[in-house]
């Protein structure tokens, strides 16, 4: 069951990439660098927000609790990282460094040759406690997940007016965001 | 500004079939054949919802509107329709016949060689009454990113359980939907 999901995970984080060029690659500014509101995040700084937990969340972490278990705590992680991950960058260049990271990461994922029972490795999360492997790498993947969704929505969001009384059959436009506590 | 809109209504348009092709092709069944409820949508109930409207609803509407304005009330839309273009047919088959038809669309929204002010021209629609083409084609470009919210959502809420205390980060789960009238 375990390693019937990890299959899954890796299934997924696989496409991400390539499902984020699909949809922005040299798509017009007026859907990649608008928000929703001020300190909100628009497409670009999503993308760069995938680079930087790529570089500094999943497989480090995976391989922290790996090596040291639930005695060492994982670093909380940087929320404002992908400020620098974005500067003087372009969305295309943003887009073929996130594509090149994940490759990278899957390929040690794989190198892992992880056990089913490996998925109940525990770690120690700053804010959490006890964790597990098998969590870290579900929520991987989710975390994809939620920025399609938050991604959608900003995106969405900037047709609010142009649709019109159709505003109300939109649920993306009902979606009042669910940020996470900082 | 309107024909401005229209050539970014188009962009948009024009990369979602790729954009699901790149998520979904191939992706195991526990990603898109599952959903969150009984009586909800699966990803591939959602990608059979895009071909019905494709067929139905956003070009089809737009004709009328062009050839009798607000003296033709437009057609309600089926909500179960895509029930039968479902039916026998693989998720890949539905992937290749939304990216056909979205093309077909396409090229016939691009003959009909609207200038900014045809955006301005009336239609009548069945529960709003009074709306223009230009609200209808914004609302066909946010239809496709309100499914495309929806769809992170599905999936993502295959992974509420595997994820553990990480969902208390993760947005996507704590948004319950935004469903349409019916």
């Amino acid at each position: 069951m375990a390693e019937h999901n990890l299959e899954h995970t890796i299934a997924l984080l696989t496409r991400t990439p390539a499902t984020l060029d699909a949809l922005l690659r040299d798509l017009p500014e007026a859907w990649t660098r608008r928000n929703e509101s001020e300190n909100t995040w628009n497409a670009f700084d999503i993308v760069a927000h995938l680079i930087h937990t790529e570089r500094t969340d999943w497989m480090p972490r995976a391989r922290i609790m790996l090596q040291s278990g639930e005695s060492r705590t994982l670093e909380p992680f940087d929320r404002s990282g992908y400020v620098r991950e974005s500067q003087g960058r372009t969305l295309v260049q943003l887009l073929d460094e996130f594509a090149r990271l994940r490759k990278e990461s899957l390929a040690g994922l794989r190198a892992l040759d992880l056990r089913p029972e490996d998925l109940t490795l525990r770690g120690r999360h700053p804010a959490f406690g006890v964790v597990t492997l098998g969590q870290l790498l579900a929520t991987w993947a989710a975390h994809d997940l939620t920025h399609l969704h938050q991604l959608s929505r900003v995106m969405a969001h900037q047709y609010r007016e142009a649709v019109g009384p159709w505003a109300a059959y939109l649920g993306v436009l009902k979606c009042a965001g669910h940020s996470s506590p900082a």
